[in-house]
This record gives C-alpha cells, structure tokens and sequence, in this order.
C-alpha cells in the first residue's frame, strides 16, 4: 500500500478567491489536487490510499503525522511558492532524504523545496499556449512504461531550456513545442534515500491531466519514487571498526562461517 | 510473473568433466545454475517461474522459442566465453535490445554478450581469495531495497579497477578488499529497451550465493529488470509527419478536442 | 599539437563517381572531409595538424602508422557503412579505446565504429529538408564554450528519436525540427581512455559546417576529445599486492616516508 | 589566465590561536591556504594568478570584488562552518551558477555553499589515522590526467561510505582505507554554468598535499572547473519569439541565407 499525499496551492482554481480564474476552474472543479488525486486513485485502493493538503490549512496540511505517513508526495504549486513556511520546506526535505518520493507537477520547478533539493535556481523560459508533442528518450525507464514512442500533448504551458536543474540522474521525456523551444519534461533525481521525479505538463488552464499518457505517467511515477526503506542517519558518525576488528570477528573457519 | 532463465557455463563444477574442480562441486552441488536458480525461486512462485540452460546443450539451450519466452536471463560463465556461438549472442544481444532484462554475475564480465553490450573490454584485475566488504552506495536504488550500508561478504575472488566497462547508468555497490582493491561491484546499464545489472560477487569455489544479502540483490535485480514492454523497433524509419499534418489532424477546438 | 584525423566516406560528392550528387559537390566541392578538415585548421596551426582520409585508399586511409599518430578521428559516413572493413573497424575501435578521441557526425550513427563503441543499433528516425534549431542544455560543458542558449541552423536533416544509443555521459545539445521532432543532437561518450562525442548537424547537400556555431562546436570537441594519456592496457592481469606488502612496503616512519 | 582564489578557514594551524594544533602548523607552517596556493602557483605564472581568503577577514575576504575576480574557487573547512556567513555563501553560490569553478577540499564536504549545492545533507562516515590508496576509475576524464591506475596516498583520515551527495556527473577516483572502507574521493558535479570538483584527501594533520599525485590532481582540477563564459541569467523569462516569426526571419531562399 502506497500512500500518497496531493499537495495543491489551490489558488488560480478556489471558487472562494476573489481573484479565481474561471478557466481554471472548469478545468478543475474540485481544485488541481482533486483532479491530481483522482488519478492516482487509479492504481487501486489495494495499491494506494491518498489524502489532499493544501497552503491555506494549518502547516499547510503538511504536519509532521501527516508526512511521517506519507510514501509519495505529489506537489503543485505557482503563484504563492514564497507563502510557503521555511520550516514546512525542512521538513519535507528532510522527509524526502529518508526516502519519502516526491514528484513535482509543472510550475513547482519554482517551489522552494524543488530549488533546494537542486541546488540551482530551477529557472526557465516560459510562454503559454503553444502546442506540445512529449518524445520518450529512455523507454527502458520505469516510469516510460507503457508510454509510446511519443505522444501528442496538444495545448500546454511552453517550458523552454535552459532549464537550471542539477544533472538529472535520467531525462526520460523530451517535449516539443510547435514555437520553436524543447524541455527536458521527464527527469529523476536522487536525494539521499529519496527518488524525485520531474514532470512539466500540467498548467492550471489546460487539459493535461485527461491525457491517457499523462495520467500513465504519474502513476508509473507513483510507484517508482515509493520505498519501503527508511534510511538510518546519523549526523557524520565516527567509524568504530578496523581491519584487526573486522577479521577477528571473522576469523573462524577463514571467514567461511561468515555466510 | 516473470519469465526467469538462469544460464551456465557448466563446467567447474560439472561432475561429469573429467577436470572437474571438487570444491566448485562442494558449493554446487546441482550445479551453479541450479544455486542461482534456487535464489530467484524464493521469490514466490505467483511471482516467478525459472528455467535453467547451459553451454553443451543444442544452442546452449538458448533457442529462439526459449529466449522468447523469457522476461530476464542471468549469465555465468568463465573458462569457456570463446565456446559460445557468435550467433546465440546476437539473439541475445537482440532480445536485450528488445527489452529482455540481463544479469551477469561474477566473471560474467568477459562473455561476449557483455563485452558487446558495454563497447569495450570489460577487462579487470583480479585475485583469488580476499576478503571483500560490500557498500551501498546508491541507497534509493530498487536494487539496493533491504541491504544494509555495508554487508560482510566474506572470502571471494577479488576483482580490482580499472574495470573496463561504459559509463554505468549506476554503481549501486562498491567492494572493498582486504589486499588492498576496490571494485564497482553492483553496476546498472541500459540498452535499447533492456536493462543490464552486473553483480560481482559469485566465484564458483566461494559461498557468495548462500549470503542473505547477496541473494537479496540477485532478486532484487530480477524485478528491476523485468519490463512487460517489446520495443516497437524498426531499421532507421522515414518520418511521415509534418508540422502541417499535425496541425490539421489536430485542427478542431483549438487542439482542445485532442484529449 | 592536437593530430587530427578527418575521414570520410567520399561518395556523394566524389566528382569521379557516375552517381554523384551535384548539389553535394555544390557544398563540398573538395569533399567533405576537406570542408570539416577547414574547420579544424582554423584551430591554429600551433594548435592542430590535420590529414584526411577516405574510403577507397589502401585500408581505408587508416593505417597503424596514421591511427598511431592521430589524437582525434573525425567520421562521416552514410551509404557504404557495409564496406568499411571489419579488420579497420577494430583497429579504430582499439585506438580509441587506448585514448583516441572520435567526433562521428550525422550520418556516422550508423557507421560499424560507432555502433560498436555503444553497443546498440544506433538507429533512428530521419527526414529530410527540415528547420532546425539546436538548444544548449549542458551549458558548463567544454564543448558548450561560446555556444548560445540556442542558434538557428536552419534547413537540415531531421533526426528523430527514439534514438537507440547507450545511455550518454552528457547530453549538452538537443535539436527541434518544425515537423514535430526532438533529438540529442549533441552527446558524449567515453569508453576505456577515449572520448566520443557524437554530433548531428552535417546532411552532405546542407550548410550546417558553414554555420558559426556548428563550426565552433567541432573546434570544442576536437579539444575536448583530445588526451596525451595512453592507456596502459593488460587482458586482466593478476594482482600481485596483498595488504601486508603494501605495509611492508610502507612500514618506516608510520608510512610517513611515503609521500 | 585563469584567477584562483583559495579560501580557507585558518583556525587549526593558525599560529596566533590559542587552541592551535602544533601538528597542523608543522603541516601547513604559512596556512593551509598558502599549502594549497603554492600546488597551483606550480602550474605557472602565465597559466595561474593566484590570492588567498581566510574566515577572520572582512566578508571573509570574499568580497564583490574578490568573487568576480575568481574564476576558480577552491575551499577549506573544518570546524568553523557554521561561523561562515549566509550572505556570503549566497554570494559564492550566485557565482557558482554563474560560472566560477570550485573546489570543495576534504572537511569542506560540509561546508554551507557544497551542501547547498548538493541539495544534500553531505554527511559521512570518519576516523582518523587509516592508510589510504586511490584509485583511477574514470581514467578519460581530464582531472586524471597524469594520474595511474593506482597510487599510494598513506596515512590519511578515512571517510566513508554512505557519502550522501547528489548523484555525481562523475566518480573519478574511488579511495581504499586500510581499516575496512571506501570512498567515493574524487566526485564532480554541474550547476549552471558552473563545475565543481570534490576531492577526499586533505587533512589538517596529514601530508596529502605534498603527494605528487593529489598536487596534480589539484591543477588538473583547477583547469577543468576554469570557464571563460558567464552564463545570460535572467528570473524565468518570457518567451516572445512564435514558429511564424522564426519562419518570418529565416523565411528568403528557403532558410538558405541563414547560414
């Protein structure tokens, strides 16, 4: 059982905001995190359980409970990445080094926690509505199962290189945009005992997450950042052993009783 | 279910040879093949089903309809790499392509199937009879799920750098030993659709096999390389497409209807 | 002194072939290894010394005494990749892993060296006659010096991915076609002692070598290819230390002695 | 000419200290700075100009100035990092991006500005006193030039394995210690524009500088992190140009004129 928390700034899409896009909102009758979640409930209810969490609930609905239950954290985010508590980001950063998966949805290449596990400024270029086609250059990936030589996105927010992330450890999808740019859509990172997977498509006034291949994707993702492993830190330990150590306590038997 | 042949050479510790080696007998008992075997069955029969082949049999057991109907296939061999048939390594070769996982264990590194999948010579240094210390360098690797930071392997056969391999995808595991070598024992490569994991550990007089950890990692491997996707591949295709082709086939609703 | 290479299959737009292609001849009037062999002259005649060589000499062109005295090989091939011979083919592939450095460009995906070197089929998706544009993703990377975040190259073949080559070292340049298609038009290999860097841009009826940046791009990695390193290469040899030699070895002063 | 500023903490040697280590001075008798600023001077006065930068002076000599005048930063730490200023790292960091080379030596693996750069904790394991030897495995890469497959380094603090850093671009040199650990010693990593070396060796109370190996891996290191290109920063930019402006600009004889 994998649980997944969907976090959401659920800004542009809240019909209780003075400001509400109404395009948004149509797109995501329930917020971006619903619309989000309802795609990994696909996986099943045998394979995950998910909650939502959102920037306006008490620590942005990230509590300490919370995360300690939390397998895989999905992020959305855009307008209001400086509203988020400093100390809400360490605690997911360090959530994420003991093995917690995080996949960040789109414009979160701007959220703090992103930039930091980075170590860059995660800058791009930008312009919306253009039309996008996604490639898949690493097709043995995991999370390119299932997913076609390429596949038409249709309207999309253009992200355009340079994109200022550290050196993915894999750059699984490329995407095309008929104004001329190309994006790095697909990468994972790794961060201590933590996967990290970065995904492009998903502006708040498009259609991306209807797409067959989209929805394929954040799932396959799901399930490739989740581990059951939580890491043992310790903060730059002394090393106890020695070689004299080492081989007395297997000396027996030359080493054989070892095994 | 996964699809497991595990190949071998066969000969050490073939009680039939005349030059048989009685301590690979004694650590083998059904031959390597069937200790390898024995490990990847602990997994669940609802999870795999595994064959065994090897060399002396009609296309070393490796026929067309075999490799077919195999999802990943492991790899020992050692005295006898020049007796495999150049054109049983190009069917390997071509369903790794495709999407066939591979495990080559120990001196697995200089079959030809290895060297041709690398582009180089695999070549190493090597010594019998160290004492080796395992570390896990990649921690959030599927691989390296439930092994420890660093694990005693005990007595084997030392292989010292440079290994002469392509730049791995990941070196999941480093070895230390005891007379002053280290090795990228735990290594990931990808090829067209397939994914390749090299493991060190394995000489056929020690008892690397019958260590938890390291068994942990041979079925760990299984499921990492296992993938239910055949490769859609074809000779260098002409394009048909044009930006106009997309456009027009995509015309309708401003792309929207395209979801 | 850089010794450079530059070999060429010379088909084309060989005045002296039946078929030739007069609009090859048009771009390449002294062929097109002398229009890639001006681009590395301009280095500096301090800086490099260039040879070509092609197809129909005695061996290719490429005998020992050439291979051992060249630092950087440049290939272009596309229609007669069956006729280079195997013997010249390994030949190259040992030089480079030995420390040669190897440019292949466009069409050289297919060449018998290259598909060796990755050990994959190095197929693609082409069409001819495309815009193009070329992006700069790996900006801090030697071959990247001078090249802005993105230039127009303009009317060129058109490769498309999925291209099937091992997993790169760096990608630094990624291509987009106005008909739909994305592709790593800038990669790095390195096998052994040698590097690689494989490059797209360079259609024989195209202008991509007239293009300032494709030129200067070339002048970067005949640089970056290029090591005054021999490898000192044994088919694995047997490791004579053990720990207590190398104490021994070390045992005055507390191994202070040593450095 | 490339302008190396290295920067240390100055507390252990530091003669005026009360708490000074006699064992650190007779090591480093003008500073560690002038120790490691003397390996570069070596590379010669036409190639190197070189100043140094310690903790107790103003902005920790790392001022506006002294930053854009540095092209490669190198950087010593050990128990004072938490003395170092945010502001200041925030400045190196901006350079970082920007494309100013460094060097994170030894104890510096916890230093603000490598952690920040990791998006990491940069934890280790540690012990003092183990006899160490490095090892070649990324023989092609520049920063081993000159370095063999081997070499002895002798007495020297051990750090060990699980190293949490970002998944390096490059694992060069892998260290063996005596009592039973390895070390990934020699790592790289981009950001930006920016190449970062990070290498083990170092220790206040050891002679690892006075290796001729580490001394050369130090100036190999100093030429390869060099760039003479600063990256066009701006804060996530619109894009103005559309597929019909790029066809409007290009559109005469075809996109011919182009080049």
């Amino acid at each position: 059982m994998i649980k997944v928390t969907v976090w959401n700034e659920y800004k542009h899409e809240n019909p209780n905001r003075e400001k509400r896009d109404e395009k948004a909102i149509a797109c995501h009758p329930n917020g971006l995190h619903e619309t989000v979640a309802e795609i990994v409930r696909e996986l099943g209810e045998d394979k995950v359980s998910v909650r939502t969490a959102w920037l306006e609930q008490p620590e942005h609905g990230l509590t300490e409970e919370v995360l300690n239950d939390t397998d895989v954290l999905i992020w959305w985010g855009h307008m209001s990445h400086h509203l988020v508590d400093d100390a809400i980001v360490e605690r997911v950063y360090n959530r994420v080094l003991d093995g917690m998966g995080l996949i960040a949805l789109h414009s979160a290449h701007y959220s703090k926690i992103f930039k930091k596990l980075n170590g860059t400024t995660c800058s791009l270029k930008w312009r919306d509505g253009a039309y996008e086609r996604i490639f898949t250059v690493k097709p043995a990936h995991p999370i390119a199962r299932g997913i076609p030589e390429h596949f038409e996105l249709g309207i999309e927010e253009c992200y355009g290189e340079f994109f200022d992330i550290a050196t993915p450890d894999d750059v699984i999808f490329q995407g095309w945009y008929d104004i001329g740019e190309v994006f790095r859509s697909g990468c994972t990172f790794t961060r201590g005992y933590g996967k990290i997977f970065y995904f492009q498509p998903g502006h708040e006034t498009n259609y991306a997450f209807q797409n067959v291949y989209v929805r394929k994707i954040i799932q396959n993702a799901v399930e490739w950042c989740y581990s059951d492993v939580k890491r043992p830190y310790s903060d730059a330990p002394q090393i106890k052993t020695t070689l004299e150590a080492i081989r007395l306590e297997n000396a027996e038997g030359d080493y054989l009783k070892h095994f």
